[in-house]
């Protein structure tokens, strides 16, 4: 069960309202890197959670406190848009900075919206759910959550970069800090499950006899030439799982050309098919 | 630039089709973990690829053998499709298995694309190139490499578990083999990109003391009673990055409530908000 | 901000698991009438509240509610869940009941998340945030919520009907009671802000002499033999809003038949175009 | 079955062509808000219309006019299109104005349609027919109804107020006033229906005794320090519905953390989880 | 401007409803081949028409046409679905028929339309506007009316080939017709617009000594070991659009490894890549 | 199996790196008649072609070919992308022509991929695959295909008019000269089929005495008025399939209004429809 008080969990301030940087914040609200994705999947990943019941509760936490981002983000993008303009009045398409910044926002904010935010990314598309990634295999979701927050902490720097707004830049280094915890937090995670030796390769369950073990440790190539794929810490040297050993050569077809002979009466094919 | 032989990486075969694994083997081919995904990921992460060319060329080789994993799926698809009927014609609709297989099946197999593969999960939906992540930032990449590779895998293992035909159990254990190595494969560009304490946080380049480090190892608790948020690696110890100490606390508000005051005129609010 | 104890707002019990309810469950989560869709739709309508703070806390706090409720779905899908094969063995194949099952369920549920809840509706298609309508009018606002519990409410009632699990009646009891409440609500809120004669039409302000007022309140009819359209309350009397009569009449073209012209040079038209 | 004559309903004229205000415009034909939706819904209502035929013709007669609109729009769209450079010549990126321009455009209205409105919103999204709400419940459609046209005609005020353009704003006048109409008769249907004690809760077929109705009419809070949530027209009196009255009360959790227990063998978790 | 008489183009007449075959014809209504698309495709196309107005008139007129046939068919859909059981009552679930029935449906049909048609696909997905191709080269616009009737025109024959039903038949043997008058059409209009010669290549008013001629008619191949790609009437013989002749041989790439250099300082990269 | 060498299938040249053209050829890439949607297509083609395989190999070699052309145009786009600002500077506010780059590019671009290419259209919406025709039906295929490559070649030269860079130029000459090859590729493939009297109508398979004859090849008129329609090609002479004579002549409903009688029970209608 949730909780509010409706209260930020950090200060949200806008010097100079920026309607172009509000779109771009749009971003980190609905955009497949932002707060509305990893709010959701650590929700969906803590309520699929089977073993230790301590991993539920550290989604579930970090879960609430991502729904608070969304509502400081959702803040700082309509404090930003209280400098658009609502007409393209003949004074304003005169004015070519005017006229830059109403073609430059998510028409969709003033026009949907009413100049607040909306749970799309900076160009307007919508958040589409299938980004929640819950595999039921916990450490599956901690990986898939450590790439969240990277790609999540490389989006809050880009807008960090983007302006130079005292209350703007304020707000997202603390965002970028808790990246950073996020990022440590959920290797952490997978510390406690045993490491990469442990945890590897996921499934961890499944039995490697079963595997074509050939062809479980080797590089493969498709140069078209034939030639030694690039080498590198994956072609040598023991696997990260510690299970094998890395090698490298070029790969050869070990199946024929398919061929699905002839389409079936009645399925709707042309005549020659059939 | 690519080329092909048209001929198939591994062997094929189905030796009793079976149109409900047809519709199983589709979410290997258009679901979110499945090989479209890694196929265009890869190469997209390769066009992209700035600094050191040996990632852009790691990652263009690996896009070509998915390609061709999209290959085997799409006829291990088409072949279990053989045995799907074509009418609900009495006789199916009293025979139970008949129905339930016509019933069970992704219509569009049949409706759309007479009985082959398409690019859509296993109920039906088609794939939607959002899942290609491709962040400029090669680390970040990885890791969200490691996470395709580890859904991939955990699919491929309930697709083993979830057939009898020795036909796709065999590609299947190839699949799977190569999803171990794959797995393995990125975590060895992560280890070539210096391992966690270098990668970590990703950005590396941005420097910290531009985030608020009052919060950057710190595990907030958002517990209703205030309680100290559950115990574990992640509030104790050397952070992964190498570059602080977890600690952990319950969090307070630190802004207020959000006040965005009246609406402006001709905004499209009622009366009562102006 | 938001806090969470994990708790579950109302007991859920599932005393035959049941995997084709379990996808029937998914609509209440990720269907257009979800609980997904009406939290989120809470939450960004009080991030962008404007005018009296009471509507921004009304909706904020049964935005909390509405979490819970998530969460108390995706409990009960999991249960359900429980009781779905993992293979097509043979024996599975020829026993009628386990192939329905098989094939009656979303795979996703199955293949993507190990046999735990998704953000996606009963055919497994992925819940998409345009459904969030929060258009900077509380009134229409309002409106809008008036419509997701009403077809939330059908959407529960169905299930209802649709399960004999005692668990499952009694959870979506308590699920019809809020429902009841939170269209009430939704009203109520629509009395504060005056009432029908007050609210309407929305956006109240708009100055009506500035409409065409000669089409305001006439039902115009569009039957292809020019005879009077359909009549009702909506042909005759005061209108709702109070602001005038209705009448009805058939309907002639005003304007003519569009003439686009000829295309531009350079435009990717046919030569025949130009 | 549908007829047409080819001509507009009301004239549309464009004395300044804007192609900043064809992007504003193409939200009213494929935005959430528009006339595609507005005209699909009524449509596919009507196909689905069970009981007192009259709804059904009250559906399909609006479905008829809303087809009109589009072609409305869609000509308007073209119009002000014919302003748009077709170059980035140097001149062109020299001149602010007209590089905000092109910068400012839905690009596919170039690139994908030639100058030509396409069924997308105001930043290029397809319009998405999950939008369509036709319950099968005949007062929960016209609650879907009187919504679309509250956000329908918002967005015609914002798009009236956005252009200084006589013809413009000329058809412009013309959609409100039809928005205000439809508003007007989507409440009637409401009331012919037997007003808001009759009509809620919506469905009215089910029978109130068999929800848990402890829970019917409370306003429950969820605020985290446990006080009493806002108080208002929603925590007093009789309820809109008549059929009981408000209170109001903080909400405790009724039911425990949720436990799901182990993964099952072979269901894809790690071996911790098993 | 559109009217309506609310009859049907053609009878529709259910002898034995059949939920499963409902959600097969779902697809004739929601899929990218069925009516939704032509319908709005053939608007759209009359609404950008430019050059010659008979176009535009020979578009609306079908667009018409076409708006009857979804009438048609979701009537159709709403008649097979009176058969479909609302509940998973016990003996349901003992009756493998009725059990494949509702495992079998698409669930939304009964959860969100109450035995009714929507705007989906035999799988549930929600039609997307973006398959409504309308180019503003009208050449390009009647392919793709060939296209989408053809397509057409398949699915109508296999939804015949599976029921057999005799009003269902019936219904269908006058669609399939009406496809292959359409096909027709649209092949006259282009013989209309000169056949092949003149038409192609589409758009005709590009002058063809500005495209690199060296590969206008050239059949190159891919393959793996540089042999002739697969010969036929592509590789000889005088072109279709009469302007060239038809030759083959392999590709060699005449670009090289493409080079982005380091990436930008502040650009969110690793630092590695600067 | 497919193969690379990492090298370009012609040279890529970005003379003046141009932000806003990045925008556009996203759309080459991203779009509905973009290069994803061409390799995507005959790949999934190739793979369920039954019937000659020299269709099948006719497929995959183009679909290698295509991939090289996403390859192309990726890399063009991150070139031009280079001259994009990373930041909001006072300096660039104040700077309309810099103002006017970053509000007009798609901030996707720059946010989530660090500039580089994504697989989304100019607008910034993500490819659906939902576009990938492959009908299991050889000859609706090739329709399918001339029509991608009709649209497409519209693209690109709207592209090359946009554009006055010598490199992008040269660039485009040759993606346009591939388009009219694939143009009459696909034409030549439906030529060795039979050319239009053998292959229409498709599917060639269904005997057309089972469709209803006497609507087959008459043009019928859905004009308000009862009059004639717009008579052409299509209303006179053969029939483009061989098999019949065009006429034409206003159509009547020989269907009645549907009535789909009573809601049932427990379906969650209001009691006023059961």
């Amino acid at each position: 069960m949730f909780y509010t008080d409706g209260k930020l969990q950090y200060p949200v301030r806008v010097e100079n309202p920026d309607p172009l940087f509000a779109r771009a914040l749009q971003q980190a609200i609905g955009g497949v890197e932002g707060e509305i994705r990893v709010a959701m999947q650590y929700f969906f990943q803590a309520c699929g959670a089977r073993g230790d019941p301590k991993f539920r509760d550290l989604l579930m936490n970090t879960a609430a406190e991502e729904l608070g981002h969304i509502e400081m983000l959702a803040t700082a993008v309509a404090l930003n848009l209280e400098g658009a303009p609502l007409s393209l009045r003949e004074e304003v398409a005169n004015d070519p900075v005017g006229g830059a910044v109403l073609g430059g926002i998510n028409l969709k904010n003033l026009l949907s919206a009413g100049l607040s935010a909306m749970p799309v990314d900076s160009d307007g598309v919508p958040f589409d759910m299938s980004h929640i990634y819950a595999s039921g295999n916990i450490a599956a979701d901690m990986t898939a959550n450590v790439t969240a927050e990277s790609t999540g902490r490389i989006l809050a720097v880009r807008l960090y970069n983007m302006t130079n707004d005292p209350g703007m830049k304020d707000m997202l280094s603390f965002l970028i800090a808790r990246d950073t915890m996020h990022q440590n937090q959920w290797m952490a995670a997978l510390e406690e499950l045993g490491g990469a030796q442990e945890v590897f390769p996921i499934p961890n369950s499944f039995p490697q006899e079963q595997e074509n073990q050939e062809f479980s440790y080797a590089f493969l190539g498709f140069q078209n030439d034939g030639s030694e794929p690039v080498q590198g810490r994956w072609t040598e040297g023991q696997s990260i799982d510690g299970n094998g050993s890395f090698s490298s050569r070029p790969m050869q077809p070990l199946g024929e050309k398919p061929n699905l002979g002839r389409a079936k009466p009645n399925s709707g094919a042309q005549a020659e098919q059939l």
